[in-house]
């Protein structure tokens, strides 16, 4: 059985997305910096249809990432590109485009029931009603041997910390201040996470910190 | 002239003090967990008047860092060892001992004037009450080449970071989770600070990070 893997960008303060996030600006103020990392790597190019792009210690540790992973599991924000009345309209459907970048099957948590949707390149979006515990098994069961990834956003790796179902807690954090928006750790206490650093890497002024998440014994 | 550097340890998810703090738990709540990596060192035994003690990569930066210091700037609750009504009581003068691990001036940032203390080994504490830029300079003049470490807490750094005074951030950052307490980070904003990686390393779990410190032009 894989592992489960939170994989996320955070700024210095801790921020996975900026303030005041809208349809058009998805990850809110200054929230686009936390990924400009990786737009130039070799494993974001290619599966999102580009050739050429940078090699190196952060592309090894993304395609690393990318080569592991079975299904992902987001939240609704995520899946629908922010907060907003938009977040559980069919027309968000359209922000992932028709060849999403993830190859495999991606599970959205989600209060609302929706049917599957089938896209290219084996990307297929299921939307999951009954909490964490349910989306890991159908993720499990979709990734076979490899792992689960929780793409995020915070709040929905925050309910799988809190439920102590992340094996493996990866933070790429990104040398911004935002001073505000949705908190990586937020809700997230001593009592729901015991970190044991595993790997430190800095490439190109990002730090790539990786920490196996262990149970606390509560 | 030195630079100003901030150096100090948090947790992951950004406090550097736990909730609660009181004069029996200065640092809070799970805040001692922050500092445990630095005890068994050998450049923090010696000028604490203990033989031995590791030596290696996080015990070079310590001692780099205390070579290159030749003055202090803490806040009020840093000095009196936590927040509570003894504050700004002469009692608290006894929570440094009488032989502090300094070594050179240090400046406490007080809203309360109080006679300059002597310690012993070259340690002294000058009470500042006119403000962040009266104690950079009255350290400065102290330090002559070397520089001036903010050594905090939170508030300090803070303070000086929204000035636009400090040169360098060193943040230690601890694989533990507070949940609660002094964030570090609260109140900066993007407009205060412009930050460049300019080293990040691993030692016994901690990730030492290091950010050149620029002006945004605001």
């Amino acid at each position: 059985m894989g592992r489960v893997v939170a994989d996320i960008s955070t700024s210095l303060d801790g921020y996975v997305a900026g303030p005041d996030p809208s349809l058009d600006d998805p990850l809110g103020r200054g929230g686009e910096q936390l990924h400009e990392w990786v737009f130039g790597l070799r494993a974001w190019r290619e599966p999102h249809g580009r050739s050429g792009g940078e090699t190196g210690a952060a592309n090894d540790l993304v395609e690393e990432h990318v080569r592991a992973t079975g299904a992902t599991i987001m939240g609704r924000r995520m899946y629908s590109g922010g907060q907003g009345p938009w977040e559980d309209d069919p027309r968000a459907d359209g922000w992932w485009g028709d060849d999403p970048p993830f190859g495999h099957p991606v599970f959205v948590l989600t209060h609302h029931a929706r049917e599957p949707l089938a896209k290219q390149g084996g990307t297929s979006f299921t939307f999951v009603t009954d909490g964490v515990d349910s989306a890991l098994e159908q993720a499990r069961d979709a990734a076979g041997d490899k792992d689960v990834a929780i793409g995020g956003g915070a709040e929905a790796i925050q309910q799988f910390l809190e439920a102590g179902l992340v094996d493996e807690l990866h933070i790429h954090l990104v040398p911004v201040v935002l001073g505000g928006g949705a908190r990586l750790l937020d809700r997230v206490g001593p009592d729901d996470v015991e970190l044991e650093t595993t790997r430190v890497i800095e490439s190109a002024g990002v730090a790539h910190l990786r920490y196996q998440v262990g149970a606390t014994g509560r």
